[in-house]
């Protein structure tokens, strides 16, 4: 019987909680106990632990490259937000805000370390693919990162591309993530890219669903400010349809809006919103997502592992498809 | 017959200059190549190259270890000019000035991905040693520039402070390197921990060294402005040793050069110089470098190499030492 996320998370957070972070020089430490302490879904080490009990693993073995790529998927936050200029994650002050960007920068790297010091924990029998998938998805994020900059100053960003940016910035840690798993497992070669292919694909779908819950989401269960995408002209999936499929009128509405310097943040949600619902683009979001999330099933479907032992990811995707927040 | 410091040096040239780093998005990768194509003295990669030598290893295999150290050494200096405000490396604009902060902490963040990729590929029969090695190492390097930090806000900081400072700063990963290459050369473990050691005091003596020529080596050879530290008010060896001995008139003295706001750069570096000349302080640095560097060819002598061999690198830490840049 595999476990279930319940359990599974249960494992992660307390696994976390026991991080033994309570090191001199506390200047540095701190800043990454507290940003690790401020929660999350800890999608990511549930994916390792959760594809190694699909191929019958021993969780025990698994639960240090977790944590190795929680701490990691933390460090990109971290950094990312002194790039954004973020003042919140998770209703909290980010480190920059709350410590100095010096203090960022330097228990970011440290955090960088840390991350190869858990993963580095992986049996000894599979530490050189397993370090190997682990640098050459970290690049791939700073990748994602670096485009994702580069597009803010784009007008011109292809929806294909956009693809191919949220693919580094977000797929590949969750597609390493279980692959990680599977491998110290012991999965086979074919299964283990199987279900590396069915976290790029789930990674795709849960990053579109993101863009539709900024526009779309519930503000008390988002747990971010609904419109955050809009008001600062990210472009998303959403966006970049609407730039290209809008006509006369609704292209020089959504110019102005982008354009506005003075407005109303509300009216221009709204405004933006309706001008996405006018020309569908909601719809080819959630087609896309759809598409992305049936592909990760076709994946899913192929491993070569029984029914049964598939439930608990299977449903896991769904969560993750239909969450609110 | 080992290779001396000039066949190593060129060895590891050659191959920083061959790093593939033209690669996608140049953005991130640009900056990669301009703060690795600006020279120095390579030091750290020819540890790594004459440590395996000196116990008859085979430099291929240690060459992009030995690399992957030379990336590491760099993406400090890259994030610690970001930390300093500093505005020239080598006579050349920083990366956050040529490009921007933002572009300077992530590719940052991916030299230090890439330097655990080139770490990565030690033999494998003790990829894990080199591993925790330098993992060990880059967190140290990580807290010594943390108390750095730390240290410019306080007054109180102690001789030996400083050293443990400069010790996770600076010698550790001169040591690492030399461990490196001792571990890939199948060296023992008593001769591993031996040259480590060694290279702690040659990099306690190095940094001491660095501290002096600051303040009385001479601008053209030195590559930096002389005297960048007095104007800094950089609590070096000499200053803490400084504020430890003046008395009456003198500390008042050195009190009113290192609260002065206005000030004669010139007239500051003179003054400050004669007060550490009056009080024999360069005599208590040169002392302890000394001190250091007279531990660090102990620990050579026991190492059960024979003489021959040894004397590339007791020639390079002698070069170290007479150094005026």
């Amino acid at each position: 019987m595999t476990k279930d996320f319940q359990e599974i998370n249960s494992i992660v957070t307390e696994a976390v909680a026991a991080l033994p972070l309570d090191r001199q020089p506390c200047g540095l430490y701190d800043p990454v106990a507290y940003i690790l302490s401020l929660g999350g879904k800890r999608i990511r080490p549930a994916m390792v632990l959760m594809a190694s009990d699909l191929f019958g693993g021993n969780l025990n073995e698994v639960i240090d490259p977790a944590l190795g790529l929680e701490i990691f998927h933390n460090f990109t936050l971290l950094h990312d937000d002194i790039m954004d200029h973020a003042p919140i994650r998770r209703g909290k002050p980010t480190v920059h805000v709350r410590w100095s960007e010096n203090t960022a920068i330097l228990s970011g790297d440290a955090m960088q370390i840390l991350a190869y010091q858990y993963i580095a924990k992986a049996p000894q029998s599979v530490l050189k693919p397993v370090l190997d998938l682990f640098s050459q998805t970290a690049a791939e994020v700073c990748e994602g990162q670096q485009f994702d900059m580069e597009f803010e100053d784009r007008k011109d960003v292809s929806a294909s591309e956009y693809l191919e940016m949220i693919r580094l910035k977000t797929a590949v840690l969750l597609a390493c993530s279980l692959k990680t798993g599977a491998i110290c497992a012991g999965a086979s070669s074919r299964d283990a890219d199987l279900i590396y292919g069915f976290g790029i694909d789930l990674g795709l779908a849960f990053q579109l669903q993101d863009d539709l819950l900024d526009v779309y989401g519930d503000e008390k269960t988002f747990g971010k400010q609904i419109g955050g995408d809009i008001l600062a002209n990210k472009k998303t999936y959403l966006l970049i349809h609407a730039l290209k499929s809008a006509q006369g009128e609704t292209a020089a509405e959504l110019n102005y809006w982008l354009q506005a310097k003075e407005f109303d943040p509300l009216e221009k949600i709204r405004s933006v919103r309706a001008i996405y619902n006018q020309l569908g683009v909601d719809r080819i979001c959630r087609d896309k997502m759809q598409e992305h999330y049936e592909k990760a099933m076709q994946k899913m479907e192929e491993i070569a592992v029984n029914y049964e032992n598939k439930q608990e990811l299977v449903k896991l995707a769904k969560l993750l498809m239909e969450r609110n927040s």
